[in-house]
């Protein structure tokens, strides 16, 4: 072993922040068994200094500004625990490249935003940006899928990557109870972003699903490129119809490499109940990884939380400390090529809620509707529930795969015919 | 990107074998851009050279003693996939590493006998020697676990790594069949080795519990202290009886560190129905690891197979490629401490099925029995079933958390208390 310890500069001390100082202080013996060398934190950087943190920070320098702190000559690796794509973490973390610096952030936005110029930067002075903890927490998924799969040309990527919006759908489920009311739970326990349109817009997931594409498709991160919605539509009705036909509702992100381009989405999906994404519950994350030769690799554990994140964040040090530098993106950025978004998403089977007028000939005008569109009905239900005007007929239909845009082409035919109550809903199967 | 190759030597030209060929052939593109060179196969080794293998050698270089080909100057790495914990693949190994090769291999058997020894030469000569198309077949634990959660003090691994006795378990509790029944399908469908023992009694699945045993508790690989039990003397009737009751049983490994020594168990157990691991169908792997930081991580995926063992193979030889040569247990082999094994096993509840004489007071004596053992009752069921004999009274317990030498002499004193009818059943439910 080494008696060279490597030196850390922690710019923020938010949970992750101190996560990082609890693992390092409990477990120093551990991981410089495991590094080969010590790993010490040399100096921390946050706004408020007199803040109580839970954690005996006496033994660091402090520097008000995290680029001070990039630029230390005592710290070897900066770890950029701050967030936000632009601001001091932007500005640290480029100063700590242009210093000579390795980095570790678990900043999803910023990479999922400037991650081809943080990279290349980076490659180009020889040293380590790397990102574990800003994807699906504590699961070592970029590892497993830069260097465990590495002998794979990846299909196809998916994922459940934000916890807050997994236990909105799965509390909306378990608990019988609309979204807004499980949004302002989830507001109350802690479990929203300031701005909560990160979380329940599917932003948050969408940079995270950028970032897994990237490498497992050499292309450059685009985020502008994914089909973002979130689940601020999903209803409790939908919830429950699709349980009742053996599906649950998941904010799903999926990149896949097509014949018409690249393809990522990150929206609301519906995939079997037993299946192992159907069968995640709460803030737990779950990435799935589909390559040529390994087939599908499932991989589960904790989106977030201090422990889980601050893991992650010392996987990537440990890997430094023990002399592994891996470009960010698995290849040079330098080589990631630019990709061609796909123009409209793999055909899939589609959910459909309507409710109609209930005469005679309205469902066929449907029905009519859809076989023009050239889809074809796989299952068909007609409902009347307590409560729901005598008049009107819910109808669900389970379609064969077809175009999105043959959908959607479909459903504006919907209302010409006269015969829908509302607007109907449309929600994708993924084939899990 | 270098242009100067990573030359493989490939000891044999089975299943494994065949398929690293294919990926290298297939993917040569795609791997030299990842691993920043190119990948070739220089030389290959078997024992037929008749035989028709399904892939075009006819650019290899053909050796039919692996010693010599471990021992070639144009290879730079060995590559071991003959299997087997002695004879060709241990003295070509030893060969490799003596001639300063690294060395990757997918052989648990001779790793979990002798891979203290293998490691130590392997550290002495500044190569690596990897495994992790050992373990898991196509799931990159080896990575999760030795890097990805390299922060954390491991608490607990958990796995089904045996998908042999997975898919007799699920498919005997699916269809309804016997053991011996689906034994004997098993070995038609050439799911069996050649010693079925391997598989069924257990011994594949406890050597790749020792080898993941020894990466998270920096023990030496203690196989011999590997508490094994196979699946032979598992019944269709505690398979549907667990099932009542909300339980699966699977051919669990479980090592942990605890106050009275490393325990480490492979043997059938009770898991909740509903958990990933009672979700578990078929050949899939399923690995569960539990870190102090990062809490628990379930990993699932191929354990078999020509595509997913070559994809872990491939994954070793491009770390190396990448200059990636991590100590062969995470740690410096020559640090590994011997582990004290555990005189007895966490207590856990367990499941018990007996049948009793249908007469007063017999239920009351084994209830007496458990009391004077120590051991509580959570659930008790008494069941007659079509078929029974009518003086007979099928009992099913779930005890509370009990030590597994309670539980022993408990069962001990059901006979003496002249009650039951046969042997009774006791299975431990692991806590999941």
């Amino acid at each position: 072993m080494s008696a060279v310890p490597l030196r850390l500069g922690l710019a923020g001390l938010g949970t992750v922040g101190i996560g990082v100082v609890k693992i390092i202080q409990r477990e120093a013996d551990l991981i410089a068994t495991r590094a080969g060398r010590p790993v010490t934190i040399t100096a921390v950087s946050a706004r408020d200094r007199t803040k109580n943190r839970d954690a005996d920070l006496s033994g660091f320098a402090w520097e008000t500004d995290p680029v001070a702190l990039a630029r230390r000559d005592d710290v070897d690796v900066f770890v950029e625990v701050i967030g936000g794509h632009d601001g001091a973490a932007k500005d640290a973390t480029e100063a700590a490249i242009a210093a000579g610096k390795d980095v570790v952030t678990a900043n999803k936005a910023l990479l999922a935003l400037h991650g081809q110029a943080l990279a290349e930067a980076a490659e180009a002075q020889g040293r380590a940006l790397r990102f574990e903890a800003a994807v699906a927490g504590g699961i070592p998924v970029i590892k497993a899928l830069t260097e465990g799969l590495a002998a794979n040309r990846i299909k196809r990527v998916m994922g459940v990557m934000n916890g807050t919006c997994n236990y909105i759908l799965t509390r909306m489920q378990s608990a019988g109870l609309p979204y807004e009311t499980v949004f302002e739970e989830a507001r109350q326990l802690g479990y929203l972003e300031a701005d909560p349109n990160l979380d329940v817009g599917g932003i948050d997931a969408g940079h995270k699903l950028a970032l897994l594409s990237a490498i497992a498709f050499g292309t450059r991160v685009s985020f502008d490129a994914v089909e973002l919605e979130g689940i601020g539509n999903v209803s409790i009705d939908d919830i429950r119809l699709a349980e009742d036909m053996g599906y649950r509702i998941k904010l799903l992100g999926v990149a896949q490499m097509t014949g018409r381009g690249l393809e990522q989405r990150m929206t609301p999906c519906l995939v079997p109940s037993a299946s192992p994404l159907g069968q995640l519950q709460g803030g737990t994350n779950m990435v799935v990884l589909e390559g040529d030769s390994v087939g599908q690799i499932v991989l589960r554990g904790p989106g977030a939380g201090m422990g889980p994140t601050a893991s992650a964040v010392m996987a990537d040090v440990i890997d430094i400390a023990r002399g592994l530098r891996l470009p960010t993106f698995g290849i040079a950025a330098s080589t990631l090529v630019a990709p061609v978004a796909a123009t409209s998403a793999t055909p899939a089977p589609y959910y459909l809620r309507m409710a109609l007028l209930d005469k005679p000939g309205a469902l066929a005008k449907i029905a009519t509707c859809l076989g023009d569109a050239g889809i074809s009905i796989d299952q068909m239900r007609q409902l009347h529930r307590p409560g729901d005007r005598a008049e009107n007929a819910l109808v669900l239909i389970v379609t064969h795969k077809a175009a999105p845009a043959d959908i959607a082409h479909a459903l504006s035919q919907f209302a010409p015919s006269g015969v829908l109550v509302g607007a109907p809903v449309a929600i994708r199967i993924e084939e899990v």
